[in-house]
C-alpha cells in the first residue's frame, strides 16, 4: 500500500482504506482505491494508478520513481468529457481540423498536416489541480496528490509552420483557441461543458499539432487522432480531439475559458479578471522512499520541472527544511520542458525523517515553502506540503 | 500486413504467408508470423512484434517509427536460453552478485548496490544478429530484419562506481566479465551454454549494473532483477540476470565467447582470434513509409545510432542512393549511445521509389553501402539492404 503522505486527513484515511481493501481482494485489475480502471483505458497499468473516478485517474506516486518518459500505460487522465467514440482513430489521417484566424483559413486533414512539418518535443502534461489534496481548505474536485502528471514525448507539426502554411496569423487576432471534438449533448448549451481554451498567440511558437505519444498514434483517451500540445503549459489547454484551431480576437466565451481555470481567492467566484491557468510553475517532488526504510544508506528520489524555463539544480531536504543537499540529474536533458530525475543518497538514522525537495530554475524561480490557498486549489507547489514522512526501522 | 522489403526470397515468403494467416484469424493476440506470444512475454504487444520463436521476438519495422525510446511493450527479445524462473524477482533487492577480481572482492546484494551510485543512461540495445536477413548467403539463425534493436533507458550504479567502493581492479586483469543466473540442466557442460561474456576492461567507465529499463524495475524477460547494461555495446554482452562481475586475465573460456559472436568469413568456423561484436557500428534504417503511399508530400521517418560516437547526420535518398538530403533529426539528444529519429518530407512522383538512409559520426564513419558477408550474419549496417522499396500510387 502506497500511503499519500500529508493529505487532507479526510483524504489520507479514504486512500488508505481503499489501499487496504484493495491488497485484501488480491485483485490485479483493480487499482488503488478499489476501483476496476474504467473500459476505454483497461490497457492501462491498474497496479500503478489511482482510480479517482471513471474520467480521473492518478498515476502513484511510487510509479512515478526516477522515470525520464512516464509510460503511456501509466500516465494519468483526466477527461472533461467523456472521450468521443473509437471512431475518430479508425482513419487517423482522415480526422479534420479547422483553422481560422490565418490569412487563407482552411480545414486540412491529419495527413495533410503532415505534409507540412513534423517536430518532437518532451514536456510535461500535469493538471492544473495536481496537488490539489495538500491544501488544508476544503476544494472540490479531484484530490490529486502528485501523479496528475508525466513526462511525455509528442510528435506533431508546428503550429507556426501550420501557420505559415497558411499566410500568417491575421490582423488584430490576439488568441490561440483550441475546439476539442467531444461530443455536445442535444439541449446543452455549448459554452456551459465544451473543452475550448485560448492562449496567448505567442505560444504559437512552440506549440503542436500532435498525432504521436511516446512514439505511437495517441491513443484516444489521452487526445487522439490529434491533440494541440503547448509546452510548459497546464494540462486543460493541451485540447484533445481538437477539431478547430483559431485565431480569434477574444478568449473563448465558454465557460472552461471564462469563470473555469482561474486562480482566485477562497470563496471567490471564477471570473476573467482572474489569472488564466496558463504556464506552469517551477515543482518537484519525492518518488522515494514513501513511508518506510531501512537503516543505512537510501536512494532518495524524485522528479523537478522549471515549467516554462529550465532547471538549474534540485536540492533535498532530509530535515524537514533546516538543510539542503544539492540532488544529482538522473539521464539526459531533455529540454525546458520536461521533467529531470533526480536522486540523492542519504545515510538516515533510525526514526521519523521529513524528506522534501525544492527545485529551482535557470532564471532564478525557487519553488516556494508555503503556497497560498486558492478557491479551486490549483497550482500547488509549495515544497512543505509535498513533502513525505518516512519511518526509518 | 507489413512487408519486409529486400529480404532473401525464401524469408520474404516466409513472412508473407505468416502474416496473411494472422491475418485472416484476426486474433489480436497473435503477432505475425501467426505465432501467439509465448507466456513469459505475454505483456507485450503482440501487434507490434513479429514472434520468430519463443526466444526470438523482433519489434516490427513499421512499429519503431520515429518512437525517441522504445516501449518495453515493443522491444525485441533475444534469449540465448529460457529465462529463469520468476521467483527471482520476487525480492529484486535480495539479489545477490559476486565481485571477482578487485581488491576487496565480496558478494553485494542488488539493495546495497543501490548506495553506491546511480545513473541513467538511453543507448540502443541491437542483436548481433539485426540486418541477417538482409545477408544474400545463408546463414543459421534467427532472420531479423531491423527490429531486432531499440533504444532504452536504464537506470543503474555505474560499475566504475561500484570498482571504487571495492579497491579498484586487481593487477594484470584486462577483462571486464560477466555471467548470466539462467539455469544451467544436470549433466550439460556449462561451457557450452553458459551466459557468460567478456569484455575489454576500458568498457567499465561506461558500464552500469541495471536494475529500471525504461523507468519500471527490469521485467524478468528482459533481465531482472540486474542487468550489466554496456553501451554502445552488442546485446550479447549486456548479460542478464547478472550473478558475477569479475575483473579477469582472460576471456571467458564458454563457447559464447570463444567461438560464438566471432566475426569470421562465410564458412569458416568461429575462433578467439577473430573479432568479436562488442562495439556497435554506424547504421540507420527508414521505419516508414515501406510499401506503399499516396502521390504529393509524405514523411519518410525512421532511426539512426551512431554505434560508440555521436550522429553528426543522417541523409535520406528517395532514387536508390543517387542522391541524397540531409534529414531533420527528431527530438532531444539522448546521449552518444541513443538512437535518433529522424525525418524528411518528400514530394515523391507516382511509379516506384527506393528509400535508403545513410548515418555519418561526427568522428567521420559512414554507413556503407554494402556490407561484406560473414559467416553468422553480424553486425550488416550497409544502407542498400536496408533500403525500402516503395510504390507510389
Amino acid at each position: 500500500m502506497t500511503v499519500l503522505p500529508r493529505i487532507k486527513r479526510r483524504h489520507f484515511l479514504l486512500a488508505s482504506t481503499g489501499g487496504i481493501v484493495g491488497a485484501a481482494a488480491g485483485l490485479p485489475a483493480m487499482a488503488q482505491e478499489g476501483k476496476a480502471l474504467p473500459d476505454y483505458v483497461a490497457w492501462k497499468d491498474a497496479d500503478d494508478l489511482i482510480v479517482h473516478s471513471q474520467q480521473t485517474l492518478e498515476t502513484q506516486r511510487g510509479a512515478i520513481g526516477s522515470g525520464l518518459v512516464t509510460p503511456s500505460e501509466d500516465l494519468y487522465i483526466r477527461n472533461n468529457l467523456p472521450a468521443p467514440s473509437e471512431e475518430i482513430v479508425a482513419d487517423r489521417d482522415a480526422w479534420e481540423l479547422s483553422v481560422e484566424g490565418v490569412a487563407e483559413p482552411r480545414a486540412i486533414t491529419l495527413g495533410d498536416l503532415k505534409t507540412i512539418g513534423v517536430e518532437t518535443v518532451a514536456c510535461v502534461l500535469q493538471c492544473s489541480g495536481n496537488g490539489r489534496a495538500f491544501f488544508e481548505h476544503e476544494t472540490s474536485g479531484t484530490q490529486w496528490s502528485v501523479g496528475a502528471a508525466g513526462n511525455v514525448v509528442w510528435t506533431g507539426v508546428p503550429v507556426r509552420d501550420v501557420v505559415a502554411a497558411m499566410g500568417g496569423v491575421a490582423e488584430g487576432l490576439d488568441w490561440l483557441t483550441g475546439t476539442g471534438g467531444e461530443e455536445i449533448p442535444d439541449g446543452v448549451p455549448k459554452e456551459t461543458i465544451q473543452v475550448e481554451r485560448s492562449v496567448p498567440k505567442e505560444a504559437m511558437e512552440r506549440a503542436i499539432l500532435a498525432w504521436d505519444m511516446n512514439g505511437q498514434p495517441i491513443p484516444l483517451a489521452h487526445g487522439g487522432p490529434l491533440r494541440l500540445v503547448i509546452p510548459g503549459y497546464y494540462g486543460v489547454n493541451n485540447v484533445k480531439y481538437l477539431k478547430r484551431l483559431a485565431f480569434t480576437e477574444e478568449e473563448s466565451p465558454n465557460k472552461i475559458q471564462q469563470t473555469s481555470y482561474r486562480i482566485r481567492p477562497v470563496g471567490e467566484k471564477g471570473a476573467p479578471s482572474q489569472p488564466s491557468m496558463f504556464e506552469m510553475n517551477v515543482k518537484s517532488w519525492i518518488t522515494g522512499p514513501l513511508e518506510e526504510a531501512g537503516t543505512g544508506k537510501v536512494q532518495i528520489h524524485g522528479v523537478a520541472m522549471g515549467g516554462i524555463t529550465a532547471l538549474e539544480k534540485v536540492e533535498v531536504s532530509t530535515d524537514d527544511g533546516q538543510s539542503w543537499t544539492q540532488a544529482q540529474f538522473l539521464g539526459p536533458d531533455m529540454g525546458p520542458y520536461a521533467w529531470r530525475p533526480f536522486v540523492v543518497i542519504a545515510d538516515l538514522g533510525q526514526g521519523s525523517h521529513v524528506l522534501a525537495s525544492r527545485a529551482s530554475t535557470v532564471d532564478g524561480q525557487v519553488q516556494p515553502e508555503t503556497f497560498e490557498p486558492n478557491e479551486r486549489g490549483y497550482g500547488h507547489n509549495g515544497w512543505r506540503a509535498h513533502a513525505v514522512d518516512l519511518t526509518v526501522l
